[in-house]
């Protein structure tokens, strides 16, 4: 399937907000936004994951990780949605965990956010508990969906419309054959730094596709802003959230070893690690599924030699590369909060610039 | 003040909800909690402080830390509530610096947390978005309420009633006289590890304080238990949030150091850093007032030499220390859900134990 | 014996260098300093070791930490030096270490120091190569020597005479019986600071046997100065270095854990982190012996509880409290370069003071 | 000059150590290594700098981090070499600041490595104390000289011969105009990975260009192995070390996001963090002079805005991608011990891929 749910066991289900054109009201709208949620043992498990997290540019949030850094794993869901429903989504989880006979008194979720505000009433908070609820009872194994959808709705990606993409990679290695899925969500990047395949493609569509033509000019000429909004803010200047899950045995320092790798990627193309950024990055295992919460017993783990994680890290940097991509393929032209316009990846012209460098064959 | 409200313009509000008594019923009560607003600035400003975090034992959360981490500051108020309770406080602040006029699209509170669970329905999730506000509304500088208070209402310290405490330290260095001052919520700690001025009352204590002599054997016979609720959590295996003000012009990496500190006033008490407690804590500094949070401008900062830092080490240290004992001193026996009942530290009987040992002569 | 190497197969090799006295000339002496290694499977093995280190106060030195982290583990020995003989002793264990049939090409070793130039002729480098490696072959199991021994030599720990101390706890947990032992290369704390049962010895003693009385005064005098050599460096403002060893099945994540708990066992004597003082800790665990340095196969691993780490934890803070007591109680008065003083711990007025506070019995 | 040197102040030192062929005898050679030296303020100050460091995969050695990190400068040099011989080199810039004036009574230098055993006899530690100090006593403004030299002399580079490399840029922003400057030891990357501009030369050059031809098969077929020494490390298992220069008065914690950079630049070149791979990045400021080592007064500093951080991250991620193609430039093909040979770049046949793709247009 190309996707995170790839691992076995891994499901995933998002739910999509889209409501209202015009101008924005805070709190009626337009609505552009949603939340994904990424089970690692699916729904029906809260047995937990080793897990490691890291950032590059941490201009963002992402909960639990203190916990997660502590104790190497964590219990339950990963939820991704908009800056400013953090806390809903997370008192949700809270909720959905102990409803789900949580073995422990106390629990902090892991809860990540991009900012969607471009052409998302992000202010008004249209994301309520039932829709991170319902995120999580409509995780499910197979295909995901990319795009615009979940916390990837009203999201930018390289001045182009972003939002959810997934990819995964399956390695042979001596010790055996294991499978490493990504999901992104995407909201990152300045259009003219975008590259493909290793060319310029931003800087050839930048003149027609970023919305700077129809903004007004930036007080700084030398740093070129794209569509700020009304506070400045501009599409570029948004974050990355990456998750990285696998059937390798990996412990918990190993797995941050993984969770690094997503920067590699994002040089490649072409990113350089905007200011505002949250480029904030999980990885988990889903092998070793005997660890429990509580914890209080010996146990004997699998666990996979560092001298064979090249392979992994190699397809993971390939996994992370080609979901980004995904998302800009995936993603259409979006018009959101007060006419903001942000325009869908170009199919055609990409694969004509692609054809033209000799990059794309067929 | 002997307070964290003595560096200047620090303020703090705080609510404190306690009603219900008996059997737990989830959503209904009984309720002993709060929330605790500081905010560096006061309610006035939301202009950033330079700070740092740190944690010894990191199994709970503070949101917010890594954009902090990444810019060297934050902006608005650092909000401590109990566990299950972070995602309200948080959303309530995101819309109060959006109403208080934030220069920014986007925004990721600080929001520390404890378990109160032994004493409170913590999932039934009852403090609101108008407490959260209502204690931001009610921040002042001058005295700050101890003990059973805010954030602190349900806590449990050393086995014994817990809560909030404060303290501070004027300190005089050749290169000026600096303020520190800190604020614990206050909930970490086994009660026969409790060492005061030295002498160990914990142990001198626990056989009658403990709420361990009315619970069921631990099925760990090594492993001492006091009082576990339902699910085997223990009072002592909470938490401890420590919030350390100055007014002395620390550069992020200094308050960094700074933060790293409380380690030390917790093994002064005798504590071990217990594995399912959260010890996490935060340093700011109210000087470089011209700190805002866009930064577009060069700036010209104050800063204060490395050389000169032990007295505001030796001083944070001792106010940790005494912010915990002012908890304990002034958190009176509380009795919450299912009857669990948590003893206040027998002021009489501390002071014979220490007079018995020649460490308080009158 | 009460010591590190109570945990099965950990070897302790010393070498102690005392030569000279009078004036310093660099070069010539007086020599007051040696080197200490610690083998965690003993000489005869080079496999490694799962590993974690921490910081509370870093101004200090531990080489080979970055490539510990990455890895999880470590091989072979830990070498701690006086800070200038760091390079030399690190060079001597490259040798080593191929010599040992080292199946790898490259090796980053493990050395960590503390300063004794208030005692020693530091700058003048008299540790070789032949001493660090006569160190590596004396290792045993076996009884520690403690005090002024090996690189703790010249160390001066809270004022009084310091250098290696070590200790050891057995833990009886539900899931096994297990040791964990500490050695310690104490060269930290002010003399006026130092708590001992909890009694302020310290500050009792500090008048007659603090080197302050022959000092000239210090330009600040709100900073306490306590005998600063000729560039204002004084005891008090050293480092300390914490080796702690256990044979319980934890991992580098839970190691890490371990290695951060000595602060609480340094705030327990009185200390709060000197600005200028480099604390660092390493933990690591001799079981799982078959991780091999390529790990290019697949293991199965032991892997100890979280649920139960607690006392480990509380064991860990009881050893290094003991082996820095240790280390004071071993060292005598020791005269060094230009005459330079610091005197042993003066054992019957500790006692008579531990006595009047009703701490120590008989 | 496009050089790290571009940055006022900065002085480069190099010594370069090539000697002998054939047959490997460890402590005669052949030799093929050197050291390079970078002082931030030149070599007639050893004033501080501040600074921040970082890694994406750690299996190298930096020394001296903890303390810069700890206080967020350092102070005197960096010393780069081979990985056996960071000892001697760090003992030597031990002496060297002692004899120059040096202000404290201990320290503990910046010295890093990367592994250059596949040409060389690094077991051999051909670099002694006199090297070192003559590459400080070399240390001068002006062009840097690249590729075979330093430090950089028995490097691989993505199979290729790699060694040092340097490049500048200046920045033009709302708040002024500062320069950039790079300099790296390139010893890191798998040649089929290689992508030059964005296209994928190392996949077209690898079957004629790889020393993998001539080495016995790799006993594991899904990794692909090549040139493995006799103990099975590849060129491509190598290191990265980058140092950063920058004229803009960042703070420490400002710094350590600009050494967060390089792996950018790294992913834009196709690698993606190879397993033993020791990836360690420097970044220090020349600004802010008046910062001295003892630090002991209130100082007023200058600040560079966060709001203006990007075009000085995109400098630092073009400058890096830049040095390490220098590197790969300016180095020639050569044959180090037991004949192993590593190509230099062939410039016609890269350039004339890079036309093919119409990257480059002449």
């Amino acid at each position: 399937m190309n996707a995170i749910t790839d691992v076995a066991g891994v499901e995933v289900g998002q739910v999509t907000l889209i409501r209202g054109d015009g101008a924005l009201k805070r709190g009626e709208g337009p609505v552009r936004t949603g939340v994904t949620a990424i089970i690692p043992r699916g729904k029906n498990s809260i047995n937990p994951v080793f897990a490691g997290w890291a950032t590059s540019n941490a201009a963002g949030e992402m909960t639990g990780t203190t916990w997660l850094e502590e104790r190497g794993y964590f219990d339950g869901p990963i939820m991704i949605t908009n800056t400013h429903s953090v806390g809903v989504v997370r008192d949700a989880v809270v909720g959905w965990i102990v409803d789900h006979k949580w073995p422990r008194s106390w629990y902090t979720p892991v809860v990540a956010e991009t900012y969607d505000g471009y052409l998302n009433d992000t202010d008004g908070m249209h994301v309520t508990k039932e829709h991170a609820l319902e995120a999580l009872a409509k995780a499910k194994t197979g295909p995901v969906e990319e795009g615009i959808v979940g916390g990837g709705t009203g999201m930018v990606c390289f001045g182009f419309k972003g939002g959810i993409g997934t990819s995964s990679r399956v390695i042979t290695t001596p010790v055996g054959t294991y499978t490493v899925g990504v999901l992104v969500q995407c909201n990152f990047g300045l259009m003219q730094t975008l590259r493909v395949g290793g060319i310029k493609v931003g800087e050839a569509l930048k003149d027609r596709y970023s919305t700077c033509t129809t903004m007004p000019p930036s007080p700084y000429p030398n740093i070129r802003t794209c569509g700020p909004d009304s506070k400045g803010e501009k599409p570029g200047d948004g974050s990355m959230i990456v998750v990285i899950a696998t059937d390798a045995p990996l412990l918990p320092h190993q797995l941050k070893r993984l969770a690094k790798r997503p920067a590699h990627a994002m040089g490649r193309l072409g990113d350089t690690g905007r200011e505002t950024s949250g480029d904030i990055f999980i990885a988990f295992s889903t092998a070793n599924s005997q660890i429990v919460s509580e914890q209080k017993d010996k146990m004997s783990l699998d666990a996979y030699p560092n001298g064979m994680l090249n392979p992994i890290f190699e397809g993971a940097v390939q996994a992370v590369e080609e979901s980004i991509l995904n998302a800009l393929v995936a993603a259409k032209t979006m018009t959101g909060r007060d006419g903001h316009r942000v325009y869908g990846l170009p199919h055609d012209e990409v694969r004509a610039l692609l054809k033209k460098h000799g990059v794309l064959v067929q």
